[in-house]
């Protein structure tokens, strides 16, 4: 089966925003085994539109749409296709009420009211996180189009629960993936590891970079779902055993959300304290719905009169290793478990960028402390020659920290070794 | 004049790689006033890219590829477009003599020397961050062709450096763009206050959605900066006088950016108390670099325990109130005030979802508090019928309460009249 993916938005072509969409869409379909041939970013306009649906029905079997279902008179998507197509657009009742529902008003402006006009006799996808409906419909040319909202909050829960289903419905085989999330190290190594095993057609292999984290991805083919799965598992036996205990998880997509799950099962509770990554640690736990139950107390130490007052980081410390040292991080680490009364502790203190680095202190230097009241471990980062952002330099102390707990709790050395 | 992009590579068509060199491009594009009118990716395959190649150049004025210069045999790009635009690759003996130089070795392999071969006569960028040269040149049908290497890396800094100095040659106009942004009414009613503002021409008005916010950019052209800018100026007034404090700025791009800005100005600091957001609003302050001179300490209190013992919420108010409660974030931010010694502090609390929602309580109700020691105030968000994410919540929680620190630094009343 052959597709395509067409995003719609200006706002694209203009560089305002990025193309994730794309992305997003693509690795399902990768996921369902279908080959994405082309895809293409086309402005709010009807003709250029025109043009490219055209194409795009007369040579694909499957042509995925994004943006342009809203409310707004630049929203177009859903006219010019579905006329493209050869259907009309009728009034899908359902959509309607749910929109008028979605502003708590019986009687929602045209405008709004457009969204619930949609192509004669299509499959249509509710939207459950925003207003505009997505759809499924054959082409006159025989090509199936679907079409999904272009904010990625609205697509990428749509694509998984409606059109992904839609698009197995038609197949006879069944494709089953399987993530296997890896810290420590990173994607080219990982590819290296797998290369005798990345040629096999069923199931395949890829890897895949996330940000400072790699995963493999294995997808197998069967008549059921049980065969596919079962299919995948050896391969996945066969990483595990290659790359060791820097396998984190396998579906779970997040280290906090693996972290939290963690702690929740063994009744345990997390504290943080942190100094260059300002509260994103906690944020990131806090993201994960239930982290309640885990998490009671985070405190954001940047300045040294924090440290003291607030987490118990001595003095004399400070005044001798800096703020930005291994004595202080272990300090931090051990003053937040003292504080919350928290199984464990993280304590984290660096330099992130883009200023405030020396020589001796370079950007990118930062320590990760771990404890638990009795014993304390701490975890250097260097930079190392690549200049990275401020952002990167925070999001990786972090996951690192998040890592360093996984393997506390699971019983591994707590520093991975190399 | 009419351009579009080509980025070749089969890793984007499976989802592994964000196409971010697109919109970094389609940026630069937009800010030199060149109209982008389609994007598109294809695989590393001959006959594809040839069509889509000779489509391009048969319709527009400005060919930009990206991507598929390198060295493997997958590497098929400028082959494939020299080819559809009648040129022959010649060796370019300076690029070869930089591979070597880069390799360390006079004797590059075969594959690498391939990366040296380019269009006859055309203008070389070199590459400062890789190996493999850009070019520019025209063809046969007089569409201007510009080659960039695919990693980010190397894309950006040739792009700003070799294409768009090279596109600026040709041209007569300048163009300034400004951007405007609003917190407290939406994209919709803000659209609908400028609708007759919107059909001008030069400069024009266009306005864009962002999570919770939204901006409107103004664009002016003329043959100066100066010029372009003075263009700009009366609009950005009028759109000023007419939407009022909802202006939070002009061109500083985030709520946090011009918090800390304005902080730092006034020689004030700012202290979080964070129960919902859980150090999202800490991480979103420390987001900006220099932040620490105006941040010196937040609390993520998510357990009761934490709000008594960390920030001073009396025991009574939980128990009477409730942690989500009017009471407890007027607590929150006066107790952070005490805790820290900042001139002023922010509380929230609230439900983020998706779990823990009562009917009198319910997920998305979220209370804000800002105190200066002496006054308090509170807004409360209240959920209206729309389903929205935990992340919404959060996000949009964290932005009010840098919103209400602005009015409050402005001297305006630190809650909106709607």
């Amino acid at each position: 089966m052959n597709a395509e993916i067409i995003s719609v938005g200006t706002e694209l072509l203009l560089g305002q925003v990025v193309n994730t969409d794309t992305t997003i869409v693509a690795r399902e379909l990768s996921a369902l085994g279908i080959n994405l041939l082309y895809s293409a970013v086309v402005g709010d306009n009807v003709d250029r539109l025109k043009l490219a649906v055209e194409t795009a029905i007369s040579r694909s079997d499957l042509l995925i749409m994004t943006g342009g279902l809203g409310p707004t008179t630049d929203d177009l998507t859903k006219e010019t296709t579905a006329a493209c197509a050869g259907k009309k657009l009728v009034l899908h009742q359902e959509s309607l009420e749910r929109i008028q529902n979605y502003f708590n008003e019986k009687h929602v402006s045209e405008n709004q009211a457009k969204q619930a006009w949609l192509p004669e006799g299509c499959t249509v996808f509710r939207n459950d996180n925003g207003t505009a409906p997505g759809c499924a419909f054959q082409a006159e040319t025989g090509c199936t189009i679907i079409m999904l909202p272009g904010p990625p909050s609205e697509l990428e829960p749509m694509l998984k629960n409606c059109a992904v289903p839609y698009l197995k419905q038609g197949q006879e085989w069944v494709i089953v993936s399987h993530n296997v999330h890896i810290y420590g190290k990173g994607e080219a190594p990982v590819a290296q590891m797998m290369d005798d095993l990345m040629n096999g057609e069923n199931p395949t292999l890829a890897p895949y970079a996330k940000e400072g984290e790699c995963y493999l991805r294995v997808t197998a083919k069967a008549h059921t779902e049980e065969e596919a799965d079962k299919m995948c598992q050896p391969l996945i036996e066969e990483i595990k055993k290659r790359l060791g205990d820097f396998v984190y998880s396998v579906d779970v997509e997040t280290l906090e959300e693996l972290v939290v799950q963690k702690l929740a099962q063994q009744g345990k509770k997390l504290a943080t304290a942190e100094s260059c990554t300002g509260g994103l640690l906690a944020k990131r736990i806090t993201d994960v719905p239930g982290s309640s139950a885990v998490f009671d107390m985070g405190c954001v130490t940047y300045a040294n009169e924090a440290k003291e007052a607030l987490i118990f980081v001595p003095h004399e410390i400070l005044e001798q290793h800096g703020a930005v040292s291994e004595e202080t991080a272990r300090a931090m680490a051990q003053g937040i478990v003292k504080r919350s009364g928290s199984h464990i502790g993280v304590g984290i203190t660096g330099i992130a960028g883009p200023d405030g680095g020396t020589p001796e202190k370079p950007v990118g230097l930062i320590y990760i402390a771990l404890s638990d009241g009795e014993q304390t471990w701490v975890t250097k980062r260097s930079p190392i020659g690549r200049t990275k952002s401020r952002e990167w330099h925070r999001h990786c102390a972090a996951s690192q920290a998040l890592d360093m707990v996984r393997r506390y709790l699971d019983g591994l050395p707590v520093i991975a070794e190399k």
